[in-house]
């Protein structure tokens, strides 16, 4: 007989049905209920073993995390908190798990000890949780673009070029690392290697999305990223995953109109299509708030910061504006702001979580920022000092989203290249798309990680992706 | 006025509606009349310019690939082939391309030189086409599996283990490509690596899968990964995309099942979203297929043949059938195969060729192939010979999957590891999948560049993909 998933079974299973279903053991106590999980749901079925007629051995087999296949019909249950149970009437132990060495025994592990166990942490519920609402996430991504007639473009992983002119990035290469070829000038020769010419693990998919876009019109990336920083933090992965929209004919509102709603669009598909995982998480988000001293707790829980956020416009005000609503705040008249705030500097993370937590107590969209600390490739405004860019600032979070328009001019883009020492000779290609039927066009990146933190409640970034990646780490 | 998409016009514009469009010229005769394409649809809008009082300056500028602001009136279209047209009111050059230098003039350019050209190349009607197909089949594969619950999984690109214990791969790595940090045994120290080891670029996400698979159920992933070969043919990339599902409680059949439904509802999907830009690729197809020798040409054209592919069910019959087949084949008796045919060979192309194209005409499942031909991770069949793997065949692709059962028996998988020199203790988490709660459990990998080939019916596999990689080739 087929099995059945078990998240299929607890909504339609009918009384009185036979049925099969797999999956691994949760908990068995008693010596007759099996709390049963395939990974379909964070719920359990339990399944009751007629205990005197099942022989000792098999009973002492369904430990933890062993797999089974069970035959039985389903029974309205007796038990709280659900519909049916099963009454076991055959049951086949697929696999066992010694309890005496299976390391994830039904007790609370800590999430550092369950990273070590990256094989097995999805059997466990928050794991799996937030792996299925990682999961709904990227469908909603490519949902809600596919439904806005967006194309998905592959922009390419392996590049000679960098993106973002800034950032360490990983080499990638096939010649002999312990003797390489040199060339005349006892450099590396990179002729020798496999493409020719030094190439690195792309940091950014935007330049090529706007190859998409001055052709297609509306296109997005989905893919990984990589930076080679040193930096062993709780936000930051060697590793990630980027969705990079581009549009042909979008300046900088329209930019952030479609920024906002597609994370708005996000949280309600993740809620919708995700009820009971977030339902767990949220309890389990509320007992970590409990852990921390009162005026350090978030004001929110998780379920009702996703629907403030969904419910809320999202602020807007330019970086000229940011600067004098830090200045007159009492963060800074008090100098408990440890760095500077004056016109020109880039904001660091507490006056971003000033300005959101704080300040306007909803997400915060800052526009219009310094050239000096923005990319080349950003659009010039007229005033001369700032550039049509945005940052979409959350709560816990940080900065979600960066963006621009671009700068469509091509002597205005060469001259600031030139001003920020960005080499043309590598982007001949982009500059071309200035040369020959420029348009104004925007886009923006979203880490991906970044909104499943945000939608999961989760603390680390290590903890919502299945094997993450970081200093000295690439286990798996 | 915001813009209308091309597409939306063609579909719903009314007789009578003002409207903003915007987009590239495609062409512009009788100083009249524009062809303007948008990229959101191969088929471009009629926009007619009232010439007479239109500055001869700005006619001038309408050359192909200019992009243009037109607002104007939807008016029924007196030519043929099109519903409407639109009287243009006001029109606003927004980047110019000038003629003499735009290298993508109106005229049927090679394939070849459009590589070169790949930052200009989606504005042509192929390559436009090949991307919005490319689009459909992505969002198809993700609409498949997350209405069957599969859970989308992020699989590393960043590894220390090589799943397929063959090909090539690239390293991944930040220390001095010059002068790398030797250890007391003069080879390269890896401790002093950004990842503290040395790592590669993923060639498979299936072992990692597994893991999700042993938790979560059914699984998929879909993201890139790379061969270091160097192989410059026109059905290898060095960066390609792949799909690869791995599902609990699955066997080899189920596994087929799954295969099948998955590119006949691939094929079909395309169809239904794409009939214009197939029917563009159908003639291309038919064209270049009138170049070719008659005795070369294919029997069906492109939708013919999709038609074909959907309705029909795929040929089973394992490795050892096919070897009697072949055996008993014209060819094989008159000696016209180059490379051997007996129980043990790997089958070659032609060998494939001759099954697929003439002898059973359809798609064919090869299964239980020899152990010595296939990888460490395959489930052991009875007769100590074969593993439960299989290979789907397609007509003019060759192998589009390739998948297995996997072996979930921990000696038995311990013991074919030692048999192959695949090192354990690497993969001492995948061997514990087999030692905590392991079950039968199948996967198989789908080349997404390799059904985007089939669906579009382009003969190079560097032509279904944005920026191609391969050897020496790293360009944009």
């Amino acid at each position: 007989m087929r099995r059945t998933k078990i998240k299929d079974l607890l909504a339609h299973g009918e009384i009185g049905a036979k049925v099969t279903v797999k999956g691994w053991v949760r908990t068995f106590r008693s010596n007759r209920f099996i709390a049963l999980n395939d990974g379909s749901t964070i719920n359990n079925l339990q399944a009751v073993v007629d205990f005197e007629n099942t022989s000792e051995d098999l009973l002492k087999r369904l430990t933890t995390s062993a797999a089974v296949s069970i035959e039985g019909t389903i029974l309205e249950s007796q038990g709280k908190g659900q519909r049916i149970e099963i009454e076991v009437e055959n049951l086949e132990i697929l696999g066992d798990a010694d309890p005496d060495e299976y390391p994830l025994q039904p007790k609370k592990h800590s999430l550092e000890f369950l990273r070590e166990k990256a094989h097995l942490r999805p059997r466990t519920q928050v794991m799996s949780a937030v792996y299925r609402v990682r999961n709904a996430l990227a469908y909603g991504i490519h949902k809600f673009f596919n439904e806005k007639g967006f194309v998905y473009m592959h922009t390419p992983i392996i590049t000679g070029s960098d993106a973002e002119g800034a950032g360490e990035t990983f080499r990638v290469s096939t010649i002999d690392p312990k003797n390489p070829p040199l060339g005349e000038d006892g450099e590396v020769d990179y002729k020798e290697d496999f493409f020719g010419k030094p190439v690195n693990l792309s940091v950014s998919g935007q330049l090529e999305a706007e190859v998409g876009a001055m052709a297609l019109g509306d296109v997005y990336t989905f893919g990984p990223t990589f930076r080679a920083e040193n930096s062993n933090t709780s936000r930051h992965l060697a590793e990630f995953w980027m969705i990079e929209p581009e549009m042909a004919f979008y300046d900088l509102v329209d930019n952030m109109d479609l920024a906002e709603e597609m994370i708005k669009y996000l949280i309600d598909y993740a809620m919708e299509q995700c009820p009971e995982d977030l339902e767990f998480l949220n309890q389990r988000y509320a007992q970590e708030e409990k852990t921390k001293p009162q005026n350090q707790r978030a004001e929110l829980g998780l379920l009702e910061r996703l629907k403030f956020v969904s419910d809320n416009n999202f602020e807007r005000l330019t970086y000229t504006e940011a600067i004098e609503v830090l200045r007159r705040s009492k963060p800074f008249k008090k100098g408990k702001f440890k760095y500077p705030v004056e016109w020109g500097v880039d904001l660091s993370s507490e006056h971003e979580r000033y300005l959101v937590e704080k300040e306007y107590k909803k997400p915060v969209i800052l526009t219009d920022y310094p050239k000096e600390i923005k990319s080349f490739y950003m659009k010039q405004n007229e005033d001369g000092k700032t550039v049509a860019a945005m940052d979409v600032l959350f709560p816990g979070i940080g900065e979600i989203i960066g963006g621009s328009q671009r700068e469509e001019n091509l002597e205005k883009l060469v001259k600031r290249m030139e001003e920020m020492d960005v080499p043309q000779e590598e982007l001949w290609w982009y500059l071309e798309l200035r040369k020959f039927g420029t348009a104004p066009h925007s886009g923006f990146g979203l880490g991906f990680e970044r909104i499943v933190l945000f939608v999961t409640g989760m603390g680390n970034i290590r903890d919502v992706i299945p094997f993450p990646r970081a200093p000295k780490s690439a286990d798996f």
